[in-house]
């Protein structure tokens, strides 16, 4: 394709996400197409002559669009929403014209650059305080492809930093000799800041081999049952131990402090090696926010124990000042070694678009290099620069600062909460209607713009098993539609009950307005109602 | 922004890059700022008011532009290319359009199912047997972020397989108990196809805690010292062993398979066990060819070894039937696990595009997948559909084969080989200057469009020292540069002298003439004879 056919094409690309979104509110939110609808269509193998775009694009609008499950739709509320936008649309043009695989900073100096200011750019919006930032020279931002990324990258990190205590521990009970190894093990490198002040930033330690090797089959990786699948699916990858700690519904299902330290202690006593704990701000079953003040004042007496706390979904509302306690930005600020949360779901950024904060980037580096002589650089050898690739899992990563500085320059902050605020009055508005609803109940409060619920007839009582009976009714008659998505979920079973089979109703895209919400809720009352009949 | 305001800035971004491509040839290729250059210039925090997106595009022209390194610029010769295109702009325009998290099937149907349609395409461009194509039913196609993501994936994957032939190879030797676990350890699921024939793929072994937590320490993943770094650092990531095998310069740094048995057979008397290979199809050092046939003869007498075949740069040449032996495109078809190459760099394709092929999805998915309640789908649940988050480490993932179908469409085969063969003349053309020059050297032959050389004077003798020091003064001074780029790396360390620094030029660039390698080498002779002065 040359240049003035790009154009051409270019132009009519952007009639056409014009018109999609003209048109969004009048078309069905949910693909029903059936498995195999795609693979039926197409040829089983490449053209062998090259085909106009024209063409190409006319089946885009024919075979791919009515594959597509429309996210941005103001009758979405499904999962979380996972907003895109135009700021977006428009970054990702600019950014794959001048693509490049971002290893160095030398691989595009703007790029690295671009990601380290609005990295800073958002600690600040968030609230996150000053060894979080990058221009503190210890602590720091990156933009990882998904939350899951992130908390594997800081997983590795923190098994990493867990060994180095080990290794520390056993050079000062032997007397600066550990297995062998002489006081080389211990090296100075000057840097000491963050949550574990001199203990562990201050030293470089070299880990024995057999110290590894012993330690790691006993490391254990805590959640708890409602932490995000990716924090048991990272331990997974590494070949660790996860353990999902039991929450209550008494507490809104956040994991409690009394629980961590009870578990720790007996793991401890059993000879396991706690080496990572993942918090939670705003689970993906219930919004919930686990107490991570009194979690962090644990966890002060387990030193092997690094501190991630997840808030992919609610970590955004951490821009609106009046939420800021709510979401535990105080401890977090306090007691986290890292801070992640998706600009891609309610932070107006389109996937993929994760923030990874960690205070001391150097645990992270000391995990991940591995410089070869075909990536060195002069920049990157007298340390002048970032070279991302050593701060994440991957070599290669996509130039996704672009979106974040589009859409953070173009809402400005007060456009940002403005956005957020609306997604909160619409759950406020959803609440409102279910709480007026007797044959309908919220499993847990409200949490920012996500509610839980189930269908409760109040005519007389129900089993659990009648209910959950009842309510995956519903949802598989919601699921079957095209005019809606709802999510359902299931919470943990308790008092020998079986587990609570619930639906999610999950609020904050930027298209959806009132009528939206009323017409959904609608619905499922309706839809509730035939059921029974 | 409304709908009219992203139609306006739509077309103003893409008249921007249109002006861009007209333009690059005149602009020097290489951004000569300064580290810190753009975190100067830019607000230390984001603005309290949404700003015009006019002023936005402003500064992404004369703020963010002087901070790109063009890599679709004629006089690119570093690394490799990875090379972005009008219709890999079209693509990101278009998805990020319809933006979701692409966990599941059903985010959005048509997403998956391009992506099962156009990796069975390129699984036949490139000759891969049936086994790798996705209709096979047994294993298939992902696109992934690179190489290195590639890699990690797959040994996770190779660990848990060679955890499984582990433990079947206890239950065989104990009589159906493995450290006291019944007969349950080993269950058929029915599948048998591949290069493990009955051996593994038949059998859903549950591996027991301490098989697992003592054997872990003892595996070793391998390559060659001219291994990718991501093979040392996928082992580093999992906590696990690396083992970089020996080269020769008189084998042109390929990996030879004597090496392989040779240390294989000493690493396992010593207790260790060989869980992992990377063959290489095109080093990055010297674009080498390992040799995989009779590597892969040698694996079948360590059967707890998986052999993954890295072709990141090299692999999409098998769309050339002319270079299918060369490129060990039989050995591959015959022993080969899983085999992964970069449609990102030469294969026309913007980053992130990579391309892996696995024999039996089933690795991947019992190593990988993990669905909480709020994950699954019907469709999921009755196994009619490809959820691709259980074939891969994180959740979320982008619509990438979007931009692989407009390639390969808009190319058509015949384009696309067409492409590569511009990038072997050119090699071609760059080949014989260098031959032709008696002060230089091609330090191994020309692989594909890539020529490893130094500059070495005939006129008295030099030791490696002093070539060495030369050839460093040349890549700085070139480096120096803002009309040219190429890369420096050094080979290894032979007979008791120091490894030898050499330069790469790397041809494949889209919009490389004749004239731009001529005026390249020119340069580099220029430069070189100035240094001797």
């Amino acid at each position: 394709m040359d240049i003035e056919a790009f154009r051409k094409a270019g132009y009519q690309a952007v009639d056409a996400i014009c018109d999609y979104y003209t048109k969004i509110r009048e078309m069905p939110v949910n693909s029903t197409v059936e498995p195999g609808y795609l693979v039926k269509q197409l040829p089983d193998h490449a053209p062998e002559k090259g085909e106009e775009f024209a063409v190409i694009a006319k089946d885009f609008q024919e075979q791919i669009m009515p594959g597509i499950t429309h996210w941005q739709h103001p009758s979405f509320f499904a999962f979380f929403p996972s907003i895109t936008n135009f700021e977006s649309i428009l970054a990702d043009m600019y950014a794959t014209s001048v693509s490049n695989p971002g290893f160095n900073w030398n691989c595009s100096p703007a790029c690295t650059e671009l990601e380290m200011v609005v990295m800073d750019w958002a600690a600040k919006l968030f609230g996150l305080e000053k060894s979080f930032h990058g221009s503190s020279g210890a602590g720091g931002g990156i933009i990882l492809g998904s939350a899951s990324e992130a908390c594997l990258t800081v997983a590795v990190a923190a098994r990493e930093r867990c060994l180095r205590v080990l290794t520390e521990d056993a050079v000062s009970l032997n007397g600066n000799h550990v297995n062998g190894k002489s006081e080389d093990s211990v090296q100075s490198n000057g840097i000491s800041t963050g949550v574990d002040g001199a203990r562990v930033k201050a030293t470089q330690v070299v880990i024995p081999d057999d110290l590894r090797a012993s330690s790691t089959p006993k490391m254990v990786m805590y959640g708890s049952t409602q932490t995000h699948s990716i924090g048991k699916k990272a331990a997974i990858i590494l070949g660790m131990q996860f353990r999902a700690l039991p929450t209550y519904r008494k507490d809104d299902y956040a994991l409690r402090a009394d629980v961590v330290r009870q578990t720790l202690e007996e793991d401890t006593e059993n000879g396991l090696i706690p080496f990572m704990l993942i918090a939670t701000v705003g689970t993906t079953n219930t919004g919930t926010i686990d107490h991570i003040a009194d979690i962090g004042a644990v966890l002060k007496d387990f030193p092997t124990t690094y501190l991630h706390v997840d808030a992919a979904w609610a970590g955004v509302c951490l821009a609106l000042p009046e939420l800021r306690q709510t979401l535990q930005l105080d401890p977090i600020n306090e007691y986290a070694h890292s801070f992640s949360t998706n600009f891609h779901k309610w932070g107006l950024v389109a996937f993929d678009a994760t923030a990874l904060w960690v205070r001391d980037r150097e645990l992270l580096t000391s995990a991940l290099d591995v410089t070869p002589a075909y990536l060195r650089t002069a920049q990157g050898d007298s340390g002048s620069v970032i070279d991302y690739r050593n701060w994440q899992l991957a070599l290669g990563r996509r130039f996704r600062s672009l979106k974040v500085w589009f859409v953070l320059r173009s809402y400005g902050v007060e456009g940002y909460q403005k956005h957020l605020r609306g997604g909160l009055d619409m759950a406020n508005v959803l609440e409102e209607m279910i709480q007026s609803s007797p044959d309908f109940e919220l499993l847990v409060p409200k949490s920012l713009a996500l509610l839980v619920f189930r269908y409760h007839p109040s005519d007389r009582q129900y089993s659990q098993t009648e209910l959950n009976d009842l309510n995956r009714r519903l949802h598989a008659s919601l699921a079957s539609r095209g005019d809606i998505i709802l999510t359902q979920t299931v919470l943990p079973a308790e008092n020998g009950e079986e587990g609570t089979f619930c639906i999610r109703f999950s609020l904050g895209n930027a298209r959806t307005e009132k009528q939206d919400v009323v017409q959904g809720w609608d619905l499922v009352v309706r839809l509730a109602s035939q059921l029974k009949k």
